[in-house]
């Protein structure tokens, strides 16, 4: 199927997303767009941004020609979410609490004169599929995606399958136990990776140590400028990371965890704070896990959700 | 195959048994046999130990008549191991470090005269078989099966399959990080809930808080008399294997835990201790996991190790 495209669509704490994704894994051009979500959105305007970025690319449709042909639809979600009725809640959007997601989209797809299947995972699953085709983690069979942000998520291969679990919220990462850290405790559970390790909650550990920034830009800036405080917090963040794939490792014996997010990016040197906490792990296993940065482009959530038709080889029913 | 056996062999810290097992889960008459292994123990004596036991068993099969055909042979080993060397390191036996035990006893058994396949798995990739196959998961597809005793181990059902991991040392759910306790570091990592909950490190808790008895049945009778020291042991025994619970579930999203081992049955109150931590988690799909006893009875490693052949459709290649 030379021309057939599948329709993105990730949806985030802070915005959503969709375009035109091609076989290869390439993004159709000028078919992407972003509208915002975030805490303080509306059930309406959350809505008309789905519907907004939705139809732009399905707009694209008609620039590629007549053989170009819709074959599915991969919407990529925040979690939690309910798996089997298409529903999300994610933590970071406060008025969608079972949101019908699913039946959203399929409804305004269908608006547009479209008949195809329409599919909806965590984040975290199109992500770790991401990276499985296209990405740092090809050829592998037992991986973790992994995303340091705003938040802190993920999703799992296992035997060269995805992990979905019984309701399809496998592979929250950020809400694993870390020992030995004080974390706070803002989007639900304490001392769990992401209170500890997210980008907010390290530029907060750093501000309670006298850093005057506020963004996980200045924390960056700083570390690069040589901050002591700066460095003690992107430290930090990498041992807590490290406890965390350790933990998942012990779990599932991983091969290879591929991170990404824009705090992932604050620093290369992050990614040696989690390899140097990683090697104190008592277990050979464990510590043989390569933990790489993500081979993917900021377009990864939208190829990952493309890649739940592209791949759904991979994924269980 | 009405008359077909399997020949099942469990290797722990403390000892190994084998025993002849049917196709509908029971053990065969008078073919179980155990002998001593554990921390001071020789390679020569483990040796002999492994061949006794296995000898035994097969000195059943002419008592079966001339129909029973041994079929195979599965062999659960305390972790970690080398799943494709089928070598294994158990942390509570130092003088084996990659042992090439599934050459041991594929020798014993072509000794004896028989050419059949011999798979060994880490011990709680059967136990997790058998709760599945005969135990209290039957039916779920995401499960972990756990035993709480000397030490904390676990094996792990995804979609259906079991979890294996690259080298074989999926499911070590005792050496996943627990926030909130001080752990001791006899066997590997601190910080895991091996080194917080399992029998003797609960004992050893109590003991520091005055408690006078040496033992996990000394701390189930002290619990059974109401002493406070007890309590409060085995209460933070609990809170930790809910906490660690919690976070494999969070990762892997599970519908059931079985948990055996034969401190989980120091009192039936241990699980309203587990199932009250997992009810604090903030996502509601971590807290209807079902946390139930195991339904095997001792067994159950046993029964697990059959599975490995009866249930080979379950494990990935």
């Amino acid at each position: 199927m030379p021309d057939s495209v599948v329709l993105a669509v990730d949806f985030g704490g802070t915005k959503v997303e969709a375009a035109l994704v091609r076989p290869d894994g390439t993004l159709v051009v000028g078919s992407r767009l972003r509208a915002a979500t975030g805490r303080s959105a509306e059930l309406h305007d959350l809505e008309a941004s789905v519907a907004e970025v939705v139809r732009h690319a399905l707009g694209m449709l008609g620039e590629l020609g007549s053989e170009a042909r819709l074959i599915g639809v991969g919407i990529g979600c925040a979690g939690p979410i309910d798996r089997e009725a298409g529903a999300i809640s994610p933590l970071n959007v406060p008025s969608w609490r079972g949101y019908p997601m699913r039946a959203l989209v399929e409804r305004i797809v269908a608006d547009a004169g479209h008949r195809v299947p329409v599919v909806l995972e965590m984040d975290g699953v199109a992500i770790v599929l991401a990276e499985h085709w296209v990405g740092a983690a090809q050829g592998a069979q037992n991986v973790m995606g992994m995303v340091v942000s705003t938040g802190v998520g993920g999703g799992i291969i296992a035997g060269g399958k995805v992990v979905v679990g019984k309701t399809g919220n496998a592979g929250h990462i950020g809400h694993v136990d870390v020992a030995g850290f004080e974390g706070e405790n803002t989007f639900g559970n304490a001392h769990v990776l992401e209170a500890i390790a997210s980008g907010p909650h390290t530029v907060a550990y750093a501000r309670r140590n006298g850093f005057a920034g506020t963004t996980g830009e200045d924390l960056a800036a700083a570390y690069a400028a040589g901050d002591p405080v700066a460095r003690a917090a992107i430290e930090r963040c990498g041992r807590a990371v490290g406890q965390a794939i350790a933990s998942a490792t012990a779990l599932l014996d991983l091969e290879v965890v591929a991170i990404g997010g824009g705090f992932s990016q604050a620093t290369p040197d992050l990614f040696d704070f989690i390899r140097a906490q990683i090697a104190t792990h008592h277990f050979d296993y464990v510590r043989k896990v390569r933990v790489v940065p993500s081979g993917l482009s900021g377009e990864g959530p939208l190829i990952g959700a493309a890649a739940l038709i592209y791949r759904a080889d991979l994924i269980p029913a």
